[in-house]
């Protein structure tokens, strides 16, 4: 039976594999995705982001419990930082989530920022489908909402929850403030902590600030301690009064829409590089071209204009 | 007279011109881009890393002030983290080393994370060799330290400086792991707060565990007061004496050819994206492609096999 059958039949350790086999760039996995792709779409999606130590893992556990509890399967993909020369992820070898290491309706998947080729953003995009075509009815994207690629993923989201705590310092705010325009729901986390109704109170006179049409949604300010499970219950009603709005005005569509585009346009940057530069390692042209850069007898402006032109005009570039 | 004929005359203007044509994508500026790059590589290219609330654009004003001391004409690129749906840069209206802007000695040029035509790497790259072309001897770049982009961004320098501050939480720290490893030198900022010295102590401890071969250059860590000036000449020599090591190593050389390496990878994978999606947006492909995924007639797999097919076949894609 094909992975894609198996995965299709809910087989866990077959997602895995796949997820795996995709890592690896194989041309087996790209097959099995196709086969997967006409059941994707059901999924609904999840984004949470926030700055280290904000307790985003911790939540996205309570949440999953939630989910689990209310009949939902849960898929769950944590981005961790990674160290840029071991290719290892720092975070990554935490224990998450141990209490639902054994229930089949919870399936996690933790990704590094670097190893995947050809983008963090369509590595995500083929595990999230994955979980959507193995029938979980709740993915769930976690990712430090620090770097524009994290930024990125997390627009692939449906509903987009993001976490602070109170008593960051001021710099972290302010880049906080880059994400403060992709929430949809703000919770501020460690409620427990001094200062947490004020630092929901300030998020909430800047979210009222911004100038809303009618009939748009209004994000809200809720307070957790997820480490307590307090306000857990809460923050799901709320994501799914989110939902309903999406569903009845129409936005839903357009955001599934859009999240095509990206994962067409994602796929055909990463395979043209991967077909060009392919044929020019092989053929000795790029180490040619580099090291007439290197000697500055070329430009790389020229050269890939070269390459383009040999390329389209469909003749083969040779090493003569 | 050429805009590149004008920068290799030094004229500041020229080169700010450059630069926006540049990130509008203007097809002169490619122009421009081939003229300039003979006049590229002589540049000493510094990089300087970390958390937000590290002090990093303080010790950069520093820095400056002693090049010039020195009689060293100084380019600085800083990377800002941008706003993700206004697209502006969210720290770019603070006012960036006041006292450098009568001199023309000095060329600041502030980038967002957001915006770049095909990449912020790309885009830094071209800066960089803009600022290299017109005669600056170094060019130092600023990125906070916590993306994948922009640890790819300060990889392209010559000697990296790490910064760090004491205090800051475990999560930031784990973070910083991160960046330990492309550090060839390390700050302590602010070293008149407490705990200053036992950070440093840390970071010491850390950079010995690593195995250096015979010959490697051993990282070293030193306290800064950049606020006050303070410890910046120490730092200065320091980074003069990597440099040293670099050139007397043969590793400046392998660090210039990887430079063209990665230039020209980016430059490729922006192009090859442009040309192909700039064809299937404007004859009706793209939007095609999208709306038979959004409907699960086709795949994103199959979608970009077929666009690649065509291409490289030499036949034109058609809208029948």
């Amino acid at each position: 039976m094909s992975l894609a059958q198996r995965i299709l039949d809910s087989d866990l350790r077959a997602a895995a594999r796949l997820m795996r086999d995709l890592d690896d760039g194989f041309r087996s996995a790209a097959e099995e995705m196709k086969s997967l792709y006409p059941h994707t779409g059901r999924a609904f999606i999840l984004g949470i982001t926030g700055p280290p130590g904000a307790g985003k893992s911790t939540l996205v556990d309570q949440l999953t419990a939630a989910y689990r509890q209310r009949g939902r399967r849960v898929g769950v993909v944590a981005i961790d930082p990674t160290s840029p020369f071991t290719g290892g992820a720092i975070l990554g070898d935490r224990i998450r989530m141990n209490r639902h290491a054994e229930d089949p309706g919870v399936f996690i998947r933790s990704l590094a920022t670097r190893g995947h080729m050809g983008g963090l953003s369509r590595s995500t995009g083929d595990v999230v489908n994955v979980m959507d075509a193995m029938g979980m009815d709740v993915v769930i994207i976690e990712t430090v909402g620090v770097g524009q690629d994290e930024i990125d993923i997390v627009r692939m989201a449906h509903t987009t929850v993001v976490v602070s705590v109170p008593g960051l310092g001021d710099d972290i705010q302010a880049i906080k403030a880059g994400v403060l325009e992709i929430g949809d729901l703000f919770v501020v986390n460690k409620a427990d902590r001094e200062g947490a109704d004020r630092t929901a109170r300030e998020l909430a006179a800047m979210l009222e600030m911004k100038q809303a049409k009618p009939g748009d949604w209004q994000p809200k300010v809720l307070l957790t301690e997820a480490s307590r499970n307090k306000g857990i219950e809460e923050l799901v009603d709320e994501i799914e009064a989110h939902h309903g709005h999406l569903v009845n005005s129409g936005a839903l569509e357009r955001l599934k829409e859009e999240r095509c585009a990206r994962q067409f346009m994602d796929l055909l940057r990463e395979r043209l590089f991967a077909e060009v530069y392919g044929h020019i390692h092989v053929n000795g042209r790029f180490r040619e071209i580099v090291e007439d850069m290197a000697a500055r007898r070329t430009d790389p402006y020229s050269a890939v204009e070269m390459i383009i032109a040999e390329r389209f005009s469909g003749r083969q570039a040779s090493n003569p």
